[in-house]
């Protein structure tokens, strides 16, 4: 893993544990396992060979050097990858496959505060909390409530979650105690699995057509990029809210910008494309708008959870159990 | 009920299923009892006697005018009174309990939408999440993980209740599936019931010096005036967020404002004392303050879910059932 996560989760004292269940070798952290990746991180000399020798599990996180086939080469031993943050797929490539070497993946533990950080913004969405509060601010007179508050409330509404990902999956359970109406789409989900997950299984465009809010929960894909794009934010209901903690590819965000400007929709957008919108875009300072900085996944004392988890593998793994969170190359094509 | 709640309760339907449970006087809404209360809807004359005398049940909302025992001599048939809003004790007086009359309140279903806005500020507040926006849009490039976001995070943290309330107990149970441990405050509640309800039962001080988000739920009374005030608002930790969505006399609000102003603590306050800060007050700029104009209770359709529920009530009253939620005079002392 990168140096600094590595200082963060030291300083953090959840890695402690990894201690009791395993021998762990505490020289500085690996960044780099062969002469050729150096490039991921500059200045730093590759791994020497007696360290790489022993390794029978690695446990990554963010900044993880490539797992090329020369760098398993230098890890006869290697049996297993615990990875104590969300997507493998910067790190483990096919030659892991092939060797038959165990992943597991803490993409679950880092959905539980992107799904938080949706339910929060759905519930606000729902009343608009974002919009009056800035209203307020500027008007500094209480609205008057009955014509003001028209289309405002959480009573009834449509909720459409594009995706039963892991992060949708524990979307639709947080949504269950509200009374709201719930929409699925996800190609991957058969009917029956989408009623019980709590949801009616719809296409994608009456899921725009029937919802009040659209939260996104798809992988990045070459077939799911602007996935909303300008013709399907044109179903989208006068007033409806469309927030996106996926990725900003999946939505075309010139042709949402447009319709935010015109005040016609809201957007909660912790995500962007590009990632950082440029320093003139309206969407930092538009009233009907939520930006924030790709916060939704685990941050600060949120990366205990993904290490707590991630040293819970660990532990399965000595007592020779399977993983509980464990990753396969069969999913990876339609994953994040 | 006032003419302007009556029109919008007519038009957003939910008023139609009263037709299928009683007979129901649609003459205009009875704004004014007596010829001594036209003060409350200036310009409107005191319902005909006629119209009084049939009256068995009195369906409320916002602007009902007082019964008084005056108002009472006019309804020799009134039974019960069904109020659509929250707190019954703008009309409702002594001498309606002295009469044996049965009141019911939706106080209950006003409580669900304070919940839900309550958990969303729970969960925003964990993650910084307005303070972190309002950041992003001034620098508009995104702050560098590891060292901004310590302290931030929704894992483990402590959020401290104050008050087992109606809308207290919904926001115990919606904190339920997080990972954060809970404190209550309630005299009324004992440890056992604290802890049936998910809550380790502590002290105020106890519970401020402990938590990292404090949300009040305790009624408006003369011993919960200023319940934070210089000294308890000092306990609370550096970083912490105080919700107030209960009422603003709760809080001393120059206290507060002064501990905002520095930055070491944060409020996400949907009342304040008096009602609307004065145009210049800090509250509606500071970026560590979501400043909203009491709307956690029903706005918009959530309206709706009040009226659903007290037509419910009046269905059970022509069943002969007891009111689901019935208010006494009791427990008024102690309540909303
Ligand atoms: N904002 C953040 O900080 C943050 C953090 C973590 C994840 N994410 C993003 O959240 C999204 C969900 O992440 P995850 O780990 O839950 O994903 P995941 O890997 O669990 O998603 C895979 C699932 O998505 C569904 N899916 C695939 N293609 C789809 C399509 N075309 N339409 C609808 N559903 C489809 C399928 O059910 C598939 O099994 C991703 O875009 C991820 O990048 C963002
Ligand atoms: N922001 C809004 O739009 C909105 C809407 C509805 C209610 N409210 C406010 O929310 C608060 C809760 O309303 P409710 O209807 O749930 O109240 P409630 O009438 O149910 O509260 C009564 C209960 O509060 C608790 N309590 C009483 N005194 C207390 C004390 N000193 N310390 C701690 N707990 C105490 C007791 O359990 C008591 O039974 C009230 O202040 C109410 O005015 C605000």
């Amino acid at each position: 893993m990168g140096a600094d996560i590595h200082r963060a989760l030291l300083a953090d004292g959840h890695l402690d544990r990894l201690h009791t269940v395993a021998r762990v070798d505490t020289a500085a952290p690996i960044t780099t396992l062969t002469d050729t990746d150096t490039a991921t991180s500059p200045g730093t000399a590759p791994a020497s060979a007696a360290r790489l020798a022993h390794a029978e599990v690695l446990f990554t996180h963010w900044g993880a050097p490539p797992l090329t086939e020369a760098a398993l080469r230098r890890m006869p031993r290697l049996r297993a990858v615990v990875h104590a943050a969300g997507s493998v797929k910067h790190h483990v490539t096919d030659a892991v496959w092939k060797r038959g070497i165990t992943v597991s993946s803490a993409a679950d533990a880092n959905a539980v505060p992107v799904a938080e950080f949706t339910l929060a913004a759905v519930l606000f969405a729902g009343k608009r909390v974002f919009h009056v509060a800035r209203e307020y601010a500027h008007t500094r007179t209480p609205p008057s409530l009955l014509p003001y508050y028209r289309g405002h409330g959480n009573y009834r509404r449509t909720v459409g979650v594009v995706g039963a990902s892991r992060v949708g999956r524990r979307v639709l359970g947080l949504l269950r105690p509200f009374d709201l109406d719930v929409l699925l789409h996800d190609p991957y989900v058969d009917p029956a699995e989408a009623r019980a997950l709590g949801a009616e299984p719809v296409g994608l465009d009456e899921l725009a057509r029937r919802s009040d809010t659209v939260t996104i929960h798809a992988p990045q894909l070459p077939e799911t990029r602007h996935m909303f794009d300008d013709r399907r934010l044109t179903l989208l209901r006068d007033g409806a809210t469309l927030v996106n903690t996926a990725r900003g590819s999946l939505v075309d965000t010139d042709a949402l910008t447009r319709h935010l400007l015109t005040g016609r929709l809201n957007a909660v957008l912790d995500v962007t494309d590009p990632d950082v919108p440029p320093a003139g875009s309206p969407l930092y300072t538009l009233p009907n708008v939520l930006l924030t900085p790709h916060i939704a996944g685990s941050l600060g004392n949120e990366l205990g959870r993904m290490t707590d988890w991630a040293v819970d593998e660990v532990a399965r793994y000595a007592r020779g159990l399977p993983f509980a969170h464990a990753v396969g190359p069969e999913e990876l094509g339609r994953s994040a």
